[in-house]
C-alpha cells in the first residue's frame, strides 16, 4: 500500500486528489496538509467526505511528511514546492508537483512569466514533465514529476500529433480555451462569486497567461523548432471542464482519413485519450468527473485551416487525475488504477 | 458474474444505471433496452460512454431479455413494467422496477393518482418496497422490487425515525421538496429547456403530485395510523439533487441529544445514510454523484416544531443507486458493491 | 428633479438602485456613497454603467449628504443607518433605509435577533414600515421609511389577505422560502463562490433567520393577535428571485372563487401585485428585473390546508424597486415612475 | 404612434421585441403573430407579460397585417419572410426582417449555406443590411431592412474599424465566438434541455455555420477585397450574451494609442458601442438586457497579432434591440428610443 501525503489538500485540486485516492486500491492518504485549516477535521472543510475521511488537517511540513509517506503531492500556489524540496526529501519520496515550479525548463522564462524567483533551479533538469501520454517512460524513472497545467494538458494533447507529423504550420497556431470556474481555486474573491460568474463569459489574461510558455515549450519540442502561440483563456459559468479550440494552417492538403490516422496512431492505445468519430465535437459534459480527454478535429477547405478541439475535466486529467496517473507510473502500478470511473452525466 | 438487462437504458436514470454498473465488479450489462434508439450505438446516445460501452441498443422485449439475464431493471414510464411482467419472467429473473407500478399497495390509490389502470395487481402483495434501509430483509427474498421514487426516498428517510418513535404529530407533517432538473427526464419539452429552467424556481404539482400517496403509505406504516401529508415539490436550476425540508409539531419537549440519539439508532450502522452533526444543514452538493443521503434536523422551541432535512442525489440514491443497492441485496452480494464512490465536489 | 444620495451604492442593492434611478424621469443621483471604493469611478466597480455613470464614489457622510440631496437611501449593513440618522438630517431629507434598523418596532426584539444595540430607538415609532401596498398613506407622510426585507415582502404579500380576512389559522403558518444568491451580497466569502453555490440547494438560518420577527410583526397585525411562524430560507443557484411557499390550515371550508375574490379585493387595483389565474404557480423567471410580485394559491381539500405562493425579484421589489416606490410615495410622485419595465425573459 | 406587427412574436426574439416595445414611447404593438399559439393569450405564452399584454395571438398573415400596421417585424425561421413579402406590402409598411433572408446579397451564396431556394431575389438589392452603426443613412431610407445576425453583429463591430483602416491582414482573421442558449431558440430539442446545456461547453457548426458568409460579406466590404474567415461558434451555459474573440495578424507595428484612436474614431459618437479602457476585457454580464456592445482589444507583440473582443446581449443588440433601433431609423424617430435601459446586473 502506497502511503500518500498531500500538501494543499483543502484546495479544489487537493480535494479532488482525496476523492480519487479514496477509490484507489493501492494508495492510502496519511497526511492531509493544509495551511488554513490545521487541526480541523478534513470532513468539516469538505462535507462530502463526512464519515469517509476521519482525519484532521496537518501542516505543510514537507520534510516531516517525507519520513511518513512514499509519495507527496503538492497542490499549492507557485513557488512553494520549489522552496521546500531538497535532496533529502527526494531521496526518500517521490514528489508530484501540481504547481508550475518544475514545468518550465528555462528558469528565466519561469521567472519572467510568474514574477517570482525560482528557488530550486538545480532540479529543473531532473524534473520530468508529467504529461503521461508523451513522457511515460521518463516518468516511470522520475523522483520529481512536474504535473502539467490544465490548459497545457488539453492544448498539447489536441495539437501534438499534427505538429509532430508536420501537418500544420507552427507559426499559425492559435489556441482559444474555455474553462470552468473551479480552475480559479477556492479563494474568496469577488470575481469568483456566483453572481459575478453566472450568466457571464469573459476572456482573461489575454496575451499574458502563464500557461502560454508551458504550451510553447512542449509544442516546440513537437515541432522541432521554437514556436510562439496565441493563447486566450476564457472563464465559463460551469464548475468543471476545459474546452480547447485550436486553429492552424495546414501545410498541405490532407483528407479526413489521413488526419484521423495520425491521431489514432498516437492515441489509439491510450486509455485516457479518446479520438472522437468524424464531425463529433468534444463537449465537456462527456468527460466530467473522469480522467478522459476527448479529441476531435475539422478540416476547413475554404481557409485551409484545421480546427483541433479537446475537452477534459480540469480537476481530473487537468490536475488531480493526471497526478494520480503519474503516481501510478512512478510507483510501478497499473497506470489506470483509481481512474477508471466513467464520466458523470448529467 | 450477474448478467443485467435494462429496459429504458437511454433515459437519465437508465444512463446512471449504466454508469454505476460499469464500476460494479460482479455485474455485467447484457442488454441495453431502448424504445427510441433501437440498433443505435449506446455511446452515440450517451457520448460519455464512448469507448467504454460498445453495445448497440436493443428493444424492450422483457420475455426475451429474461432468457439472457439474471436481473432486469425497468427504468421506464409508469405502466410499462406492470404490462410486461408475468410469472414466467419472475420465475427466471429478479425484476427491479424503477417506475411507480409496484410501489402503491392499494391499486385503487395507484389508479386514482396515476390515472391509468393497473395491469398486474396480482403482484402488488408480493412486490417489496425497495427502501433498503427499512426493508432490507424482505428485499433479500424478493423476486420483484419496487424501487422507491426520488422524493419518497429522501422524504421517508428524513422523517421515519421520529414518526416511528412517536416524537412528532402525524397530522402536522408538511414536506417542502426541491429537485434538480434531471428528475424531469430527457424528454424534449419546452418547460425543461435551459432558458426556461435557469434563473428560475417554481412549485409544481401542488397538492396533486403522484409521490404523495407513496410517501403517505410508508409514513403511515411508521406512524401506525393512516396519515395525510402536504407535499410540495419544486424545480431548481441544477442538474442533480433533491433537498427535503419537512415540518412537524413535536408531541413533547425533546432535547437535541434525544432526537440525535433516535436518528443514530436507526442509521448509525447504515452505510448510505449520514446523520449530520448539530446545526449542520444537508446540502445537495455534498452528495452529488453518490449514493449517500445526508440527514439533519433543527428543533424550534418557539413553534414547538422540528424541521427535518434530507439531501441526496436524485439519480443515485433516488433512482439508479438504490436500484443497484437492491440488486446487491436480492443477489446476495455486498450491499455497497459498486456504490462506494465518494461524492463529487465541486 | 429629486436629488438622491445613496449610502452603500456599491453593494448589489445599491447597484440596483442606480440602475432603476437612471431610468427615473424625476430623480437624479447626486452622491454615490461607498465605504470600500471612495474616489474610484463608479463605473469601474460596476462596468455595466460604463459611459452611463461618470461619477466617482464618495464616502458615507450622511450629514454632509443631507445638505445636497432630497432623499437618502441607505443600502448598508444593519446598524449603520441607526447610528447616523438624527433630527437635523430628518428635517432636511427623506430617509429610506434598506437595512433592518427601523423595521422592528420593538427594540428588544431587534436587539435579540440582530445581536446589536439599537442606536436610534427614538425614531422607531415614527418610522413607517414601507410595504407600499399595505401602508401607502402613512408612507406618503413619512420622513423615515423602513424599507422591508426581501423575504418579508414576498411572505407578507402572499399571506396577508387570508390572514386579515380570518380564513387561515395563525398558529399553523409555515413559510418555506427560496432565494437567489444576490441576496447574500457582494462580500467575498467562500460560501458564495460559484463552485459552492452552483449545483446546490441548502436551507440556512433554520429557526433563527432575522427576517422571522419582521414577518411575525406584520402578520400579527393582520391577524389581530400575536403570531409565531416557522420560517426557513434556502439558497438557490440563481442570481435573482425569491419564491415563497407558505402553508396554513383553513379555518373553514372555502372555494377557489372565495379565496380568489379575497386576493382580488386586496390587490386588484395594485400595479405591482399580480394575482395569477387558477392553478398557475408563481415562478421567479416571470418577474426578473421587475417590481412585480406574482401571487397564487392552491386549496388542498385532503389536508384542509391552503398553499400560498409568491414570487418576486429580491433586488427589485425585495429591495431597490420597493425603495424607489417608497421614494415616489414620500415625494408625491407617480408611485410607478421608474418601475414600469416589464420583466426580462429569458 | 407607430403601429407594429410582429410575425413570430412567441419565439425568444419575438418576446424580446415585445418587452422592448412595451417601453417604447412612440410605438404600439397591434398584432402578435404566431404559428403555434393562434387565439391563445400572449401572456399565457410569456407569463412575464401577465396584466401587461392583454392581446391574443393572431396568425402570420403578412398581407392582412400590412393593412393595419406601419412596421412589420419578422422574427421567424429562414425562408418565411422571403416567401411572404411583396410589392404591395412594401408599399404600405416598413419591413424589418430578423431572419437571414435578405442579409446575403448573393442569392447563390444564401442558397448554398442555407440549403433553401430564395423566394424573393428581386428585393436583395433593395434590402439594406441593418447594422445601424455602419449603414445608418441607407437604413433611414429603406423599405426593407435585413436585421443582422447575432454573431455577425458582434463580430463585425469588433473587427470592422481595424480592417477598414488596413491595420490587420484580412487573410488571417479567425473568429472564436461564444453564445448563450437563447440563441438556439425556444424549440423543444433534447440538445437544449437544461441538463444537456448546463455544465457544458461545446463548439458546433465548425467551419459550416451559416453566419460565416454574412460576416465575410460585410468584412470584405471593409477590407475592400474578398475575405475568407474561420468562424467557430460555441454554446455556453448561460441564457443571454455573445462574446467574440477575434484574432488577426497586424500589418504593421502599432501602439495601443493608435488602435484605440481608430476605435474611438468609429465609435466615439455611437450610443450603443462602448470602447472599453485599456486592458479591460468585454464581459457579457455588463451588457445583459441592454442594447450595448462593449468592444476591447489587446496587442500581442510576441505574435504580432491583435486580439479583438466584443460582448453584447444576443437578444437585444443581436436581435430585437437592433431591430427596434432600425425601426427608429426607418421611422425617423430618435435612434435610441426604447433602448436606453441600463444593463441588468447581476
Amino acid at each position: 500500500m502506497i502511503r500518500v501525503g498531500i500538501i494543499g489538500a483543502t484546495g479544489y485540486a487537493g480535494g479532488e486528489l482525496v476523492r480519487l485516492l479514496l477509490g484507489h486500491r493501492e494508495a492510502q492518504i496519511k497526511w492531509y496538509g493544509s495551511r488554513s485549516y490545521v487541526d480541523q477535521k478534513y470532513a468539516k472543510v469538505y462535507q462530502n467526505m463526512f464519515q469517509l475521511v476521519d482525519d484532521r488537517c496537518l501542516d505543510d511540513n514537507m520534510s516531516e511528511m517525507a519520513k511518513q509517506v512514499d509519495v507527496i503531492f503538492t497542490a499549492t500556489p507557485q513557488g512553494l514546492c520549489a522552496s521546500l524540496v531538497n535532496d533529502d526529501i527526494l531521496n526518500k519520496v517521490k514528489v508530484i508537483d501540481l504547481s508550475a515550479d518544475f514545468r518550465i525548463k528555462d528558469a528565466s522564462v519561469y521567472e519572467a512569466w510568474y514574477g517570482i524567483e525560482h528557488k530550486a533551479k538545480q532540479y529543473l533538469d531532473e524534473a520530468v514533465y508529467g504529461l503521461c501520454e508523451l513522457n511515460r517512460e521518463e516518468i516511470k524513472k522520475a523522483r520529481l514529476v512536474a504535473n502539467p497545467g490544465c490548459y497545457p494538458t488539453c492544448s498539447i494533447l489536441s495539437i501534438y500529433p499534427l505538429l509532430k507529423e508536420g501537418l500544420i504550420d507552427p507559426a499559425t497556431v492559435i489556441i482559444d480555451a474555455k474553462s470552468g470556474t473551479s480552475g480559479a481555486g477556492r479563494g474568496a474573491k469577488v470575481d469568483n462569486l456566483f453572481c459575478e460568474v453566472n450568466e457571464n463569459i469573459k476572456a482573461y489574461g489575454v496575451a499574458t497567461h502563464r500557461h502560454t510558455p508551458e504550451i510553447e515549450q512542449e509544442l516546440s519540442l513537437a515541432a522541432g523548432e521554437p514556436m510562439t502561440i496565441s493563447f486566450t483563456p476564457h472563464l465559463v459559468p460551469m464548475q468543471r471542464g476545459i474546452l480547447v479550440t485550436a486553429y492552424a494552417s495546414l501545410k498541405k492538403e490532407v483528407t479526413y482519413e489521413e488526419v484521423k490516422a495520425v491521431y489514432d496512431r498516437y492515441y489509439g492505445n491510450e486509455t485516457f485519450v479518446r479520438v472522437l468519430d468524424q464531425d463529433v465535437c468534444p463537449q465537456t459534459r462527456w468527460v466530467e468527473g473522469s480522467n478522459y480527454v476527448d479529441v476531435g478535429f475539422k478540416i476547413d477547405p475554404r481557409t485551409r485551416r484545421i480546427i483541433m478541439m479537446g475537452a477534459m475535466d480540469n480537476l481530473v486529467k487537468g490536475a488531480a487525475g493526471q497526478a494520480v496517473q503519474n503516481m501510478n507510473l512512478v510507483c510501478g502500478l497499473d497506470e489506470a488504477e483509481g481512474l477508471r470511473m466513467a464520466p458523470l452525466f448529467p
